[in-house]
């Protein structure tokens, strides 16, 4: 722990994985420098990302998101969310809820997971346009069958949660609910006419997306410049071709 | 918590993502009973898998393995292992070491789903022979590309430990170490070639490997029928076309 504002690494014209941990930052008003969307004369810059891939560390990341505290620097979103959720109360504070959180958010990243590979299906490392035939199939099997398990699945947890409170785990918001805001604000951007069919059969989930978007400090950081907005380039794109809803 | 035995819930005819709780109990030396292995009369059988995937609980788990203490039910590998880490001394206990050695199985699992997706790039649900061609293209990117990727990754963390104890972090053996051993063993059975053209480039993965396999409980677990083959229903499948090292 640290007194200095956390250092948050992620690429800086997308949202992508980098935005479960801003969002959660938002909500937590904990001050922190976004550093690759500094110029890159002050250090930022995609450079600034490759370069903390690099440091020699007991335990280096592989990827970002990266959140470095003082001399801990953590990588994966739910590691990330783990220990902040901890630090700023935006996790249940009995053992069972703090797992469970941990739990919701590792089957959040698996449809991300499967979200970002309808367009990137057989090669990460190539472009979209070299594997459109095998997007367009992947893209089918997601909008028509996992779309529907992962979505149905959340507003299953949501509606059940026995505090009736509305949000995904205990009786207040946690991690889980800004991802989950920020899972159903993706899919609604990449793929409108998929998500729109559900909408009907996941009416928690759209309260929820609601109420995260309301939250004072949520809305503030949605209509500043740190908001970074959906592209083409990021997990969630939105290619027509792919959003077929086959089922 | 319970006295009771834990009870694990995976599909009862694959090791799969089963397997990594099943290594972290036997280390643990932790009694526990595989329900679904268990003869259909006694309650076993993977009815008694989907039985709990449908249980009220107030966090359902989505997807096996699930682990039952008591009224404790979690779900999800890498939460299940936090879990697991901490009750039996199989992570560090330090807060820094307990989060990488969560960031680090997190890691394992995006490699252990990339090696899944080499046999279903397209749709989940369906056969491997309906998506046989996609499988070579990615599987020539994994072998080609990410394989190497990910296992350059783990080397470079084990060379790296500043306690230079061999193992991931920390100056003891971890789950994180139970489960690289057996991401080693997995990627040995399905990409023989692939894999053993990277063997020279990973010694201390190597060592580890062998370290844990001659470990009193884990040796001991591998020779008894509690440890099961890998075939090609699982997650690493030897599929002879689809280990093409294409780099």
């Amino acid at each position: 722990m640290s007194d200095e504002p956390y250092r948050l690494y992620y690429w800086p014209s997308i949202p992508g994985r980098g935005e479960f941990v801003r969002l959660a930052l938002a909500e937590a008003d904990a001050p922190y420098v976004d550093v690759a969307r500094l110029p890159e004369r002050e250090g930022g810059g995609a450079a600034s990302v490759i370069e903390v891939l690099r440091r020699e560390l007991s335990v280096p990341p592989l990827a970002p998101p990266v959140l470095v505290d003082g001399p801990l620097v953590l990588a994966q979103v739910a590691t990330i969310l783990l220990y902040l959720g901890d630090r700023h109360g935006l996790a249940p504070a009995d053992p069972a809820g703090r797992l469970h959180a941990n739990q919701l958010q590792l089957t959040i990243a698996d449809l991300v997971a499967e979200a970002h590979d309808t367009h990137h299906p057989v090669a990460m490392g190539e472009y979209y346009e070299d594997q459109m035939a095998e997007a367009r199939r992947r893209a089918a099997h997601f909008t028509g069958v996992r779309m529907a398990k992962f979505l149905g699945y959340f507003e299953r947890v949501l509606d059940g949660n026995p505090s009736a409170s509305g949000f995904a785990v205990g009786d207040r918001l946690s991690y889980v609910d800004l991802s989950l805001f920020q899972v159903a604000e993706g899919l609604g951007y990449a793929f409108p006419r998929a998500f729109e069919r559900l909408r009907g059969r996941l009416p928690r989930l759209g309260e929820l997306r609601d109420r995260v978007a309301a939250r004072p400090r949520i809305a503030a950081y949605l209509e500043s410049p740190r908001r970074l907005p959906f592209s083409e380039g990021g997990i969630f794109r939105r290619y027509p071709e792919l959003d077929i809803a086959a089922i």
